[in-house]
C-alpha cells in the first residue's frame, strides 16, 4: 500500500505561503470577449455536480442541442457544444471536413481567416488564402471567380470576424459553393445570437461559435453544427481524423441519443450547465428581439461616437452590431485610453489584434451587455479617456 | 445595416416550449470522476468575470500555476492548466511530444493507455503497444526489456489507471527511461493529489490530469506539466505541431510571464476559477495530509468490501486508494446494481469500462468525497443492492 512511499519521499517543493482569498475584480466587460455573463449563466455554472453518463446529464444535453438548433436557425441533427474553447471548435470543422491535398479556400479578411489558413496548412490541406484589406468583406462575384478557379472542397468565411468588426453575407456565398459542390464553413463567434443568422435558409453547411460572445456565459465550451453534406464528407473520409479529441465520428457515436452512447471524454458538466442556461434565455427573449436590441444598441453607441468626431472602420453597411472597430485619432495612443478605462472606471475594451494593432480599439456590445445604460456609461467613460490624452472635440449630445 | 435582413427572413425554427427550470438532481458522486466538487469550488466558478489578458486574471493563472507545482511536486516552469478535459491534455503529450515516425512504447494495462496508442497511431507515430492483463502493472525488468528492444523515444505509462484501479510505480521506470534517451509520459489523471506523486523527484518528463477526480473541481480544465527534456524535444521538433488548439509553442508564448503574451485562444476563466481555489484546498490541507486521508478512507472501504464478502480486482500492493475496482459477484448483474443505487440512493458508482465491463464496478473516493461518511454510506446502500439481487453474505460488522 502507499504506507511505504508516504514514508520514504520526502515533499521537496514546499508549501505556497496562503494566498489571498479568491476575489476576481468587477469589471464591465466592453472588448472582445469574453463579455459579462448573465448572472442566471453565473448560478448555474456553481448548480450541484451529477455524472456525465447520468440520464439527468444527459437530458440538460439534449435541451441544450434543441436551444442550440433553434438559436441557430437549423434543423441539423448534429449540433453540439465542444468540450473547448472557440478555437477548438473551428479546429473541429477543419480537422474533420478537409483530407490531406483538399483544396481549402479561406476568405481572410481579418485575423480568424489567418488563423484558419494556419489550421489548414497543419492538417495537409491545400491552402488557398483569399485576401481582402482588413474590415472589408467579400463580394459574391469574388467568391465566384476563385470558387470556379480553384474549386475547392471546402470555403470557409468568417460572418463575424472579431478583429474587424466586419459581417460577411453567406447566403449567396453559400448558393456560389453549392454550384461548384464546395461545402461552406461559417465562423459565427461573434454573431450567434446577436446578428441575424440563418444556417439552414441561408443553407450553411457547417457554423461554428463560442461561448463568451453575444451568449453571455464564460468562454470554455464552444458550439459547432454540421449540416447533412459535411455529415456526409465526414462519413466518407478515406483516413481518420488526426485529431483525437476533437474528432466528431467519435463524439457522435457519445451523443447518439438511440442505443448506447460510448464514452468518449468526459463533457465539461457545468459548463454545459451554464451554455444550457445562456440559450434558454436566448429562447425566452426571443431570436429577433435579441436580434433588434443589439441592432438599437450598436445605433446609440455608433451614434455617440460620431458626436466625439471617431470614425468607425467599417462602412455602416456592414458594420457589425455587436462588435465596433473605432478608428484610434491620429495623436492619440491607443493602449494608453484603454489603460485608462480599465484602470479608472473598470471598464475594459479591446485594442486593435494584428495589423490593426494600435489602430483601433474594438468595443463589445454582447448579449447581456448589449444595454443602454451600458453603452451610455461606455460613452462618457471613453470621453473623459480621450480628454486625458489630450483629444478635443466638440461637446455631445449625450453630455 | 442588419434592418434589411430582419426584414427579409423569418425564423423557421420555432422557439422551442420552455423548459423546467435547470436543476440537477442530488448525487453522490463515488465512480470514476467527475465527483462532488468542493462547495468551495463550485462557489469560485460562479464568480463575476474578467478578460483573459486583464492582469488580474494573469494573476490568478500564476497563482495557479504555483500550486500546481505544489501538487505534483515539480519545479518545472511549464506547468499549465490546459483549456479542455483530462483527454485534451492526454492528447497534448501526444501530439507535442512524438513527431511522426517517432518510435511510442505505450504501457496498456488498461482503457486509456489504449487510447494513447490510438492518438499515437493518429500523429504518425511508429506504436508498441506493451500489454499485461488489465489490472495488472508493468515490472522495471519488462520496461527495461522492451526500452533495450524498441528503444522508443517516448514511453507514456498510466499512474493510475482509471479503468482498473491498478498504481504503476514510476521512479525507476524514469530511471530506464533516462538510461535509453527516452521520454516519460505519465497520465495522473486519477492520483493528481490523492496518490503519493512527486514529479521531479522520480524524474518524470511530462504528465498530465483530470479536474474532477481527487482535485474535486468539475471537468473541463486538464492540468499539464512539462519538464525540461520534454521541453527541449519539443522546441527541436523538426515539423509543427499538427493540431494547433493544444500547440504547446504557441501556448507556451501566451502564458509567458516575461515580456508580451500573445494571443492564443480565450482561456476557460470560470474553469481556471474553480481549478485555482481546488489547488488552494489541496495547499491548505497539505499534501501528505490529503494523501493519508484518501488512505484511511480507502482501507475503510476495503474492509467493508470484505467483510461483505467482495473481492477487489487489483492486489492491495499496487491498489489506488483513489480508485477501488470491485468484482461483480457470479450470479449477480452489474448494472442492475449501479442503477439500483443511483435510483434509490442518488449514489453513482461506476461500471466497468472496456474488457472489465460487466466484470467490475469502480468506486472513486476522490478528493473531497474521500470522507468516512462517504464510506459508510457507500457500503450500506451497496449491501442493500446486493441483498436485492439476491446475494447473501454474512452480516458484515459495519451494520
Amino acid at each position: 500500500m502507499q504506507t511505504s512511499t508516504l514514508k520514504q519521499a520526502k515533499l521537496v517543493i514546499e508549501k505556497p505561503p496562503l494566498f489571498e482569498p479568491l476575489d476576481p475584480p468587477s469589471r464591465l466587460l466592453c472588448g472582445p470577449g469574453p463579455c459579462n455573463p448573465h448572472p442566471r449563466v453565473l448560478k448555474a455554472l456553481s448548480m450541484q455536480e451529477i455524472g456525465h453518463l447520468d440520464s439527468a446529464f444527459l437530458h440538460i444535453m439534449e435541451e441544450t442541442k434543441t436551444l442550440l438548433r433553434y438559436t441557430w436557425q437549423t434543423n441539423n441533427e448534429f449540433t453540439i457544444p465542444v468540450s473547448g474553447t472557440g478555437s477548438a471548435a473551428m479546429e473541429a470543422c477543419v480537422c474533420n471536413l478537409l483530407e490531406p491535398g483538399d483544396k481549402f479556400l479561406v476568405g481572410c479578411n481579418g485575423y480568424f481567416g489567418h488563423r484558419l489558413v494556419e489550421m489548414g496548412h497543419r492538417y495537409g490541406a491545400s491552402v488557398v488564402s483569399l485576401q481582402v484589406p482588413w474590415g472589408q468583406i467579400f463580394s459574391a462575384e469574388v467568391l465566384e471567380e476563385h470558387i470556379r478557379k480553384h474549386r475547392p472542397k471546402v470555403l470557409a468565411l468568417i460572418h463575424a470576424e472579431t478583429s474587424t468588426g466586419a459581417c460577411q453575407p453567406l447566403k449567396e456565398a453559400a448558393d456560389i459553393c453549392h454550384h461548384y459542390d464546395c461545402l461552406l464553413v461559417a465562423d459565427t463567434v461573434t454573431s450567434i445570437s446577436g446578428v441575424p443568422l440563418h444556417i439552414d435558409q441561408w443553407n450553411v453547411d457547417a457554423a461554428y461559435a463560442g461561448s463568451q460572445k453575444c451568449l453571455s456565459c464564460p468562454p470554455g465550451i464552444a458550439p459547432l453544427t454540421f449540416g447533412p453534406r459535411a455529415l456526409d464528407k465526414l462519413r466518407k473520409r478515406r483516413c481518420k481524423v488526426k485529431n483525437w479529441y476533437l474528432d466528431m465520428n467519435l463524439i457522435a457515436s457519445y451523443l447518439n441519443k438511440n442505443g448506447s452512447r460510448s464514452y468518449h471524454h468526459t463533457a465539461p458538466i457545468n459548463m454545459c450547465y451554464g451554455l444550457r442556461e445562456a440559450l434558454a434565455l436566448v429562447a425566452e427573449e426571443g431570436l429577433e428581439q435579441r436580434w433588434l436590441r443589439h441592432e438599437r444598441n450598436a445605433l446609440l453607441l455608433w451614434k455617440g461616437l460620431a458626436e466625439l468626431g471617431l470614425e468607425c472602420l467599417v462602412p455602416q453597411q456592414h458594420r457589425l452590431p455587436t462588435l465596433t472597430t473605432i478608428q484610434v485619432p491620429k495623436g492619440i495612443q491607443a493602449t494608453a485610453v484603454t489603460s485608462y478605462m480599465l484602470q479608472n472606471f473598470g471598464i475594459e475594451i479591446g485594442n486593435g489584434l494584428g495589423e490593426l494593432e494600435g489602430k483601433v480599439w474594438r468595443v463589445g456590445l454582447m448579449g447581456y451587455n448589449s444595454r443602454t445604460e451600458v453603452v451610455k456609461t461606455l460613452l462618457v467613460a471613453l470621453q473623459t479617456a480621450l480628454l486625458q490624452q489630450g483629444y478635443s472635440f466638440i461637446r455631445p449630445s449625450f453630455m
